[in-house]
């Protein structure tokens, strides 16, 4: 591979807590042929170059053990692996690039290292795919199984009445759902509601006619999601109010809103889409049901709560909320057929060891010459 | 087709509680070449032959229209559609076929149509793969994702902490479910299984060598399934405690018994085969999670509290119980991490509808002078 000139790669992993044993040795067992050393700092601290001075550096795991010795540790490592913290920007120019646990980077965007130096900045776009969609099912199904009657009937040590479950339940078979915003997340989620028997149908800003526009740029997790984009039924595109009107009239059981918050997307469904959305379902199946698992705001939420208590829309489950935490006092808590959630659809043990699956990916197409995977592109915003 | 020898369907419909007119609507629009009638029975009575004298005839709907008036019914009729209901045999002789709405026969075993006369009859097999898979998935994901600790929170209008969710959840990629039993259900099971990421391990009594043999031999609800029976990453037999003790040993994160109860499958699993469960364990997952729908007595109940309270299974899903209903006392309903639905995971409102599927699959499988799908073998015990 001709890989000779290429130095040994030293990975500095830097977070906001201290690292579990077992971690590290999971992190280590991947990278063989490297040098991982682990730096624990407090989220707004930079990472140092020299001397360390820094009062909050909890706990330093490097290769030779001493806590709170570090010394020209950057200038040591030539990857760098990052919840938040990064480097001066004069410091990090021999770093080959930059990876973040996030996918997204609305926290670091306007860092120096971001705006004003070239080192390559990668994310973990990609690996959100299972425990989100995983989420989205959890709460289809306790909404159409009526799962919150079997639990609170346990509790009470009551076997329920068939009559409870023998009508008003439906499952996913020749149901539709509009997935919007066609990334990593819609991707796995599609891949399920294929499985169940849902027909998918993919909306996203730009059009994707060709086979290679649908393809997923971005990290895969192996055997997971739609690389090649042949989930669909159809694509459709726009970023105007009656392409999305279209969309939202294809007859739809299932809204899913897996989009970043841009200013375009911000309030992008309210009552208008709720009425299209309900005005063109199918008559024998339940009114629409709306999921969001990306931000808050792309929802009018007050529009969402007048949709849910009219029955327009028959259920919602959100993962995020406007504001979060959700204000106790909010009256989206009560409303009908709300399912909420503390913004953790996300959450799972892989989800860190995963994102060093993004790196291991990188550090091989370093080594071959191959582009970056998950590259972010500098001026897009999200 | 040469079906000009063929006299004209005439389907009664015969069940124990009145029909609903949408209902009457579908059924018909399916059968747009047949008469369709309708006739609620009480669920001890026969199919009435001559005019009717049963006081128990709640309503008939007929061509005519005319309420109770019923002769020669079962004359007139070359199909019989019923829950339970039957005709005497003498009377039954000219009879294409009887479908039964249900998939086991255990309650009309030992009735003489059954016994002593040659009429094909046919079951709902294949049409519960859809909800019982939705319902399997559901537990997996309530037990798995916390959910539980969402909705009490969203009760309280507590908008949670992330270190409930940060710590103790897993998705399923990557994670081995075992198959006791690999029928329509199963199968189904397995389609949704595998699009989470989760390898399939299949077990059935006799072997299943050939592609043939692997195949799912009764109808199939489109777009679901596993028809082939091409998903199992390996196929496995058996009726020695050996042979299920050795799939029982694959590291499996899941087990789904979807068998049929009978005196060789009763208590088939127990106190020794959780702790092969739980001895083999994937070191770095939660420990085996136990889904039964199937019937009560496959499982030695008193083992499997047992083996939930020493954290040996790591949870339970149980639609079916012994007895059922189970009693309030029953320390079954608070061992740790069970979850117990009331015999209602096959429920959905399309149950009947896709009843028909079969019928109407049937029908024309007549009409071109192809075996019977789904006929039940006398003899054969379930």
């Amino acid at each position: 591979m001709g890989d000779a000139a290429i130095p040994k790669p030293r990975i500095l992993v830097v977070f906001g807590q201290d690292f579990a044993e077992s971690f590290v040795g999971d992190v280590r067992s991947k990278f063989p042929d490297a040098e991982v050393n682990f730096l624990t700092l407090q989220s707004e601290d930079r990472i140092p170059a020299g001397e360390c001075t820094i009062a909050s550096i909890v706990h330093i795991c490097i290769a030779c053990g001493r806590p709170n010795k570090i010394k020209d540790i950057v200038k040591k490592s030539n990857i760098i692996v990052t919840g938040r913290n990064l480097p001066e920007p004069e410091d990090a120019k021999h770093i080959k690039f930059i990876h973040f646990f996030s996918a997204g980077l609305d926290k670091v965007i306007h860092d120096p290292v971001l705006t004003d130096s070239a080192v390559p900045v990668t994310t973990s776009s990609g690996i959100h795919g299972p425990p989100i969609a995983e989420w989205t099912l959890l709460h289809w199904l306790v909404a159409s199984r009526k799962y919150n009657i079997t639990y609170e009937n346990q509790k009470k040590h009551i076997w329920g009445s068939g009559n409870d479950y023998a009508s008003g339940i439906q499952d996913h078979v020749g149901k539709k759902v509009g997935i919007l915003g066609y990334g990593s997340i819609g991707r796995q989620i599609a891949r399920v509601a294929v499985s169940l028997g849902l027909t998918v149908y993919a909306y996203t800003a730009s059009p994707k006619p060709t086979p290679e526009s649908r393809r997923d740029p971005h990290y895969i997790i192996p055997g997971t999601g739609d690389a090649d984009g042949t989930l669909p039924a159809s694509w459709h595109h726009g970023t105007s109010k009656e392409s999305l009107h279209e969309f939202l009239s294809l007859g739809l059981d299932h809204v899913v809103v897996s989009l970043p918050l841009t200013p375009s997307t911000t309030h992008i469904l309210g009552a208008e889409e709720f009425a299209v959305l309900a005005s063109n379902k199918n008559p024998k199946h339940r009114n629409p049901y709306l999921t969001n698992i990306s931000r808050g705001k792309v929802i009018d939420q007050d529009a969402l709560i007048a949709s849910l208590k009219s029955g327009e829309l028959s259920g919602a489950a959100l993962d995020v909320t406007e504001p979060e935490p959700l204000p106790p006092d909010s009256e989206l808590w009560d409303a009908p057929n709300v399912q909420i959630s503390p913004h953790v659809s996300a959450f799972g043990e892989e989800y860190f060891v995963r994102s060093f699956d993004v790196v291991r990916e990188n550090l091989d197409r370093v080594r071959e010459g191959l582009p970056l995977i998950n590259e972010y592109k500098r001026g897009r915003g999200y």
